[in-house]
């Protein structure tokens, strides 16, 4: 029998790393057989959390069978493995809607309305009286980390603060200090082109029957990507094209301002336009305090596309 | 604000009727205001469990909107409320595959593959430090007894029967003979005609391209139903036709034997042969060992109907 695949979304970010890590021990030391794996290579975000606790990255898969699998952050086929649909999912922890997502037999799945996968597998732990051993804890604490802003975002709930404070003590660093060099190890737009930041975190959604790219970066600079405004948006035209995306969204985060950048490719704008209560002038819009694709995208934009049909 | 509305599954049975009601009492228990309503009047058995304990039925509604809801013993859209899609979903509790389940935003969802929802209900009571009053337990204590047939069912895991232990104890009776008699109350036929005795307990499931409906009946003598052969296949072939179900199964069990009698009208009957191992003659099989809906039936047809596109 194979090992039990534990693994995130495509794309990888922290929390999607951090989490398999997370849930692959506990379920180890549950006594199961399980392997953390992801759909991709580390962020420069996670490198840097996975280096700073001596973790190694995740083996990078990309079908799952024959092995049985377990997800966390994450449950939409499209962000899944390839081969989703031919092995079984046993296991599901996330914190995102529920869609796309269908199985033959019951499973277990827990989804919490918190601000990262981590804080649920941190009270999961409790739950079952497993110590987190101090590196996982730094994983799993900078996973909250990113998905929060630091417990900034408007997605941030008791839950994440207890959980975080909680995994801080056990990894033994301080958690603003901490938390101020891992946003900032993740937003260095270091040399690469465009074509190929944007899709350093970028998920797809369908969205009645749109199908919608949403990319997103973060930064301490937002000036630095406008200044290239011209290239990402050349570079989102050509992905949203051959991809047959019907909508391109990049979110450029401001993690110190808590403001986004946003820019828009595709059609319908107006949709956009109406759903975030932003005006879009040559690709480009201002969004006010918005910072989570998930909780001030993503259902805003699903309601006014799926009500236009 | 109107209040939060808390429902299990159309044709409810015991465990739709008894989450709703245990999961409206943690939750106000909770701060919230909650109403537990349902989808359809009890049946025998739930009648039976209610007047035991004293619990009025629940307030049946057709429509949801404008309340938000939480779901118990169910996801699938198509036997939830007409107007699923309209209302906001705050949480689910359920103990079945997830399948036709869509949200916009995140929510709370705990799916466990247990026996009955109830016996997550127990836990959860439990892991938020709120007191199950005796009527509450009565009525979760049938679920779990309806659901696992007295603990018998090959869906019965050690949560049910530590939760069923616990309730029986909270509610003051024997487990063992409390259970039989409650079995007992949802077996009589009684005067119903055979068109009325098949929609009692039937759900209607998506699988590949075909629309199945599967119904169960419970019995403690199977030949008070088989003599009744003919008028049931024909009650239920009326149904199959004017509603449009690709097939319809019939599943009479009996809670003694832990055996079930199969009756199927439309196709692919191959199908059902394959999916059960049984062999259908002029629409009826025998179901050595087969007593669950969930675990027995809907996954092996959907892999089968499934996998034929």
């Amino acid at each position: 029998m194979s090992k039990i695949l534990v693994f995130g979304h495509r794309n990888p970010d922290s929390d999607a790393i951090g989490a398999a890590i997370g849930l692959a021990r506990l379920e180890a030391a549950l006594g199961a057989d399980t392997e953390a794996v992801a759909l991709g290579h580390p962020s420069r975000e996670t490198a840097f959390a996975l280096d700073h606790f001596g973790l190694d990255a995740p083996r990078v898969i990309e079908r799952a069978a024959p092995s049985e699998v377990m997800l966390v952050d994450h449950n939409e086929r499209q962000q899944s493995v390839a081969d989703l649909d031919e092995v079984t999912i046993l296991k599901v922890i996330d914190h995102h809607r529920v869609a796309n997502f269908e199985t033959t037999a019951p499973l277990y799945m827990r989804v919490e309305p918190v601000g990262c996968t981590c804080s649920i597998l941190t009270r999961m732990y409790a739950e079952n009286g497993v110590d987190i051993p101090p590196d996982t804890a730094g994983i799993m604490l900078s996973a909250i980390i990113s998905d929060t802003l630091l417990l900034n975002s408007p997605t941030t709930t008791d839950a994440d603060r207890i959980a975080a404070e909680e995994l801080a003590t056990i990894a033994g660093v301080d958690l603003a200090d901490y938390g101020n060099r891992l946003l900032r190890a993740g937003t260095a737009l270091g040399d690469d082109a465009a074509s190929t930041i944007i899709t350093r975190d970028a998920k797809s959604f369908t969205m009645g029957s749109s199908t919608v790219r949403v990319a997103q970066l973060t930064t301490v600079d937002s000036g630095e990507v406008l200044d290239r405004r011209d290239e990402f948006l050349t570079a989102m035209r050509a992905e949203q094209q051959s991809a047959g995306y019907d909508l391109y969204l990049l979110l450029i985060t401001d993690v110190i301002a808590c403001d986004s950048d946003l820019m828009v490719v595709g059609e319908p704008v107006d949709a956009v336009e109406r759903a975030l209560g932003v005006t879009v002038v040559d690709g480009h819009a201002f969004g006010k305090g918005i910072v989570s694709r998930k909780k001030q995208i993503v259902p805003q934009l699903t309601e006014i596309l799926a009500g236009q049909e």
